[in-house]
């Protein structure tokens, strides 16, 4: 398969949300025309974004909904089973443990761990928050693949090179700093208050603009 | 000012990070090539980047820390502050609450908000949630101009209009739903389970192409 462009690969996750609204509600077959009214883009866009991976299916009589999720399911590695842990059990990792929406993509939270004495034993959701001091042992014996890391920036290297030498190779990361480690090791960041600053930007531009148009 | 492309902004939020990290380290000035070192992209890029405004100031002696954080804070509207109300008190929404940090940047969060009579009158770090039904009489009273949406898809769009009618033109929305509001509304997500899936297809491909090399 040719390389398919990180924008095409960025919109595949969309894609899936809608593909499985879809068959929750039945639908059987879909158009690129009502696939695109569904998701405010263009028939053609989806079309060409298809057209990179053969085009699941003829045009004429739309994609068939289900075949369609599970190809671009596939396409993003979800029909595989990932076992999750997640470094930090406050309220970050406890809304993460709390979303059992994660385990009908394969991704199965299996244990919290914390250096807080007081949340150490503590369930979520049947999962155990266990202490860092177990994390070397816990990792070796129960292929985890994934640690969400939601620990505050300060210790977050330290504890990611950590996660690295006990063999993890996936990293979604929380902490507000960028992690420098060896290039096998796929991280993945969730930058809140990144995100907060694109909103005020938007905000503000949008602000400017009927100032403008006022004027 | 001419219009500025989608990406370059969208890299903003990360060099005020980084300019942050520095000023909180005394660093009173600093060169294109020890920046990009830091933040592991290329001289030019950064250049050609601080060009679209203006180019903040002489290269060779290097950029005014102070300075250029100023500026481009301006440019993200953290020159100015925001009110923000959460809505829904539950683990996503208790972790915005509790994170300081947005505070330093302009973003206040002055109350939470739940249907959930169990989570009403409880404070978060000293902020109080109280009951939905005061939303519209809060939001006319006290200046809102962002709120953050963390409660489930069913009820986000029904919730996301009644926010919309009370005035709010800024929407931080953490539920897996897209929604569909008048232009004149920005919206910012947070989409989770897509961002997991982003590292499920890294991982995925990265293992390929391990695999391809070893055979």
């Amino acid at each position: 398969m040719k390389a398919i462009s990180a924008t095409v690969i960025n919109r595949l996750p969309r894609y899936y949300r809608y593909l499985g609204e879809l068959l929750e509600n039945d639908v059987i077959r879909i158009s690129s025309k009502e696939l695109s009214e569904k998701m405010n883009v263009t028939a053609s866009q989806i079309r060409q974004d298809f057209n990179n991976f053969g085009g699941f299916g003829q045009q004429g009589y739309g994609y068939n909904v289900s075949y369609l999720y599970k190809e671009i399911g596939k396409i993003l590695g979800l029909d595989n089973n990932y076992n999750v842990i997640i470094i930090g059990a406050g309220n970050i990792g406890q809304a993460l443990a709390n979303y059992s929406d994660f385990e009908r993509r394969g991704f199965y939270i299996t244990a919290l761990f914390d250096v807080n004495e007081s949340s150490v034993g503590k369930k979520i959701r049947g999962i155990e928050v266990l202490h860092m001091d177990k994390l070397e042992e816990y990792i070796m014996k129960n292929n985890v693949q994934i640690a969400a890391l939601t620990i505050p920036k300060a210790k977050a290297p330290q504890v990611a090179a950590s996660l690295v030498s006990f063999g993890i190779k996936a990293i979604w990361n929380f902490a507000p700093i960028d992690l420098h480690l060896p290039e096998f090791v796929t991280v993945q960041n969730v930058h809140l208050a990144e995100s907060l600053m694109q909103l005020s930007y938007n905000l503000k531009t949008y602000n400017e603009k009927k100032e403008k148009k006022l004027k």
